[in-house]
């Protein structure tokens, strides 16, 4: 496989694109950017993923329709107010979003993607990105991602983008990312904000699959809360100017080496939406292997890291081995508890993991962490408290579950649940 | 339908049955009682209802060969180890709590059911058992179901019994009942264990099916926080002393008066259960009406009463109509977000709610509650915010979600989601 470097500039890496991010007054507090606005120099095509909820965001049905067509050259994507549960007149505070951007930039109003985050069932003020619409689009550079990606902030503490290079076609390559994230964070994209760039040459049904089945094993494993949001939405846009052979063949080198940095950059999106879980101190990993495929393996892993009591466990770093097994029996997967091994891992030095690039958590020597072991065969074994205690006092544990002898593995991603996510939580549109 | 009356004396109500309960010094406090013995003067049939959860009790496998063969005579149950992930060594322990009450008993270990819930994981000390046996069946009396309700608490803050009275083919008859339960409640059970008692004459099929019925729209309808327990055991006994003629036609009177009974009793420890949830400041009750049928309904209230946003938001006393609709959306359940209404209602003097037995939610009209509206046809209303505060911050909330104009309704029962909540789960073993 191709080398995969990481760069700097996230959406803003591949060629051609340019972004911008200004504070337009939706949020109450009135100081923080909280419109953004990305552009390709030339048309794009797009492939997205969007939210399983059946209440879905006015902005989230305007958008499903651009990606149905298949092209887009901007999205325009604002915080503070979801434009969710506003009926009619949402679905055209939407629409007018898309002119107010498309008239801007001499643009068609249907290559422009919208998406809208923060609270729901309140008016979206049009006029206020009626009013920044001129310093929003004076503002696009290729330095915007730095204002962009705060502009779609809402709970999240820290802005999350990521950008890799890799050669494909005999081409440099780059693909861009920013995210937004952090309550409402569930499998099935949580309330999440997604926008990925990329100047790599690839056929609208090829950056499709690439994106539907990278996002399964990587943003779709992240659990905050439980909850699924109204407005997730994960977008690609491509606009080819790596003029690399264009990519159509789902079985060819130079599409496997896209997917391959594609899921290197959305698994390192959903390790930092983790992180930054609301209220979260720590950042839960949950592996599990050795089951009959991988999809059983991440509903395993899934369950354990969605459990409140095992979230509230690892706030507590109580090695709560059985709270673990019981999180795994009402998971709606196969594996015998007679054959269930767990284990805590962690290791030094890495308090702000979420801003480490370099570490790739499919390469990890986790044999090197430390460990305590605590199930063994489904019985649970006398260990070493203080040693347990101080393995999940540290920033990042590792949940370690075997059930069998397969190579089959899957992750899940997660946090504790704390004080600070029912505070947040408790008070959130005061 | 026959008038059903509430009595005293729970577990002991019905005739020929005695209960003790003792400290054992399972539980580290070692002071409160942690060993609990329910027995019938004579032979019983039995219905149970048991955990979903992949992994299981030691005790659940062998008191489900008890029920299988439908005959028990006593229930033996501790609190403070689950006797669970202990392995074969752990099913032996269940099998000589069963043999050491049998014997002090002089009956067949077979006719003994056995309970247990605390701790996962760790050997349950059997000699502490057998030491306490003596005192334990000596202690069986008519006004045992005080000590016996106590000993089967784990966080529990208050014990929960309820017994009610009947008129069954011209007897008067009765049905009590104890229960315990407070985190890991969730639907199917949750860590609940609960024991019915009768002296109503019932063959066991017709025991079975309205304790399955039953147990579906009160019981199940039940999360604290959306984990499901290992060890969650439902048990009925029936000893017949009623000397009505024996209900075995599940369409006659007689049943349905029956079932009416039970309705009442499992509502009434479903809505405890909830009350007293780990950490819970408040009651949140919610009713789906205007479905096609009521188990959608019961689907939708209990994605409402499950959502970890929701739960914070009525901790926080945030009428966040988005969060009901939300978790509405993504519950496996069908209906029209357009057709959807949302109310938020509470009324003045229920602060000590679950110790109230004349309280009926089937029979209350709720159109005299104070309440706000906060969605109108899927879209967000303006209102009172003031008032909406002042209703949710009493100790009872109804969430009223409308989806239709049918008379199909179903029920969900929760509690808030408070910091109370993380520290006892952060902090439950040590």
């Amino acid at each position: 496989m191709a080398e995969i470097k990481f760069i700097d500039k996230g959406v803003c890496a591949p060629m051609g694109f340019t972004a911008s991010g200004v504070a337009a007054h939706i949020k109450a507090s009135r100081k923080t950017p909280d419109l953004a606005l990305l552009k390709s120099c030339v048309p794009c095509v797009v492939a997205g993923l969007f939210t399983s909820n059946k209440v879905k965001a006015e902005c989230v049905k305007w958008t499903k329709c651009v990606v149905e067509r298949g092209v887009a050259q901007a999205v325009i994507a604002n915080s503070g107010n979801a434009n969710c549960c506003t009926g009619a007149a949402g679905y055209e505070v939407a629409k007018k979003m898309a002119a107010l951007a498309a008239k801007s930039l001499s643009i068609s109003a249907q290559d422009v993607a919208v998406c809208s985050t923060g609270v729901i069932g309140q008016a979206l003020p049009i006029e206020k990105i009626e009013n920044s619409m001129e310093a929003l689009t004076k503002g696009l550079s290729p330095e915007g991602h730095e204002e962009a990606k705060r502009a779609i902030m809402t709970t999240d503490t820290l802005p999350k983008e990521v950008a890799v290079e890799f050669l494909v076609g005999g081409k440099a390559a780059r693909i861009g990312a920013m995210c937004k994230g952090s309550g409402m964070i569930h499998i099935n994209l949580g309330t999440m904000l997604c926008f990925l760039t990329t100047d790599v040459a690839i056929t609208r049904e090829a950056l499709q699959k690439a994106l539907s089945d990278t996002a399964k094993e990587t943003l779709n494993c992240v659990s905050v809360d439980g909850d699924q949001s109204t407005n997730d939405t994960l977008l690609a846009l491509s606009n080819g100017l790596a003029a690399n052979p264009i990519i159509a063949d789902t079985s060819s080198e130079a599409y496997k080496t896209f997917a391959a940095a594609l899921k290197q950059v959305l698994t390192l999106l959903a390790v930092r939406i983790a992180s930054d879980g609301e209220g979260a101190t720590r950042l839960v990993l949950c592996k599990v292997r050795g089951t009959k495929n991988c999809d059983t393996a991440r509903a395993l892993a899934k369950s354990v890291i969605k459990s409140n009591l095992v979230k509230a466990a690892m706030f507590g770093r109580d090695a709560n081995c059985g709270r673990i097994l019981c999180a795994l029996g009402y998971a709606e997967a196969d594996f015998d508890p007679d054959k269930t091994n767990v284990r805590f891992l962690s290791k030094e030095g890495f308090e702000r993991f979420f801003s480490d690039n370099t570490f790739d958590i499919y390469k990890e020597d986790f044999e090197k962490w430390d460990a305590v072991e605590v199930i063994d065969k489904g019985v649970g074994l006398a260990f070493d408290e203080e040693k347990a205690s101080k393995i999940l006092a540290r920033a990042v544990v590792l949940i370690d579950v075997s059930v069998g002898d397969s190579d089959e593995a899957g992750w899940a991603f997660g946090c504790d649940l704390t004080y600070d996510y029912v505070k947040i939580n408790g008070d959130y549109r005061t």
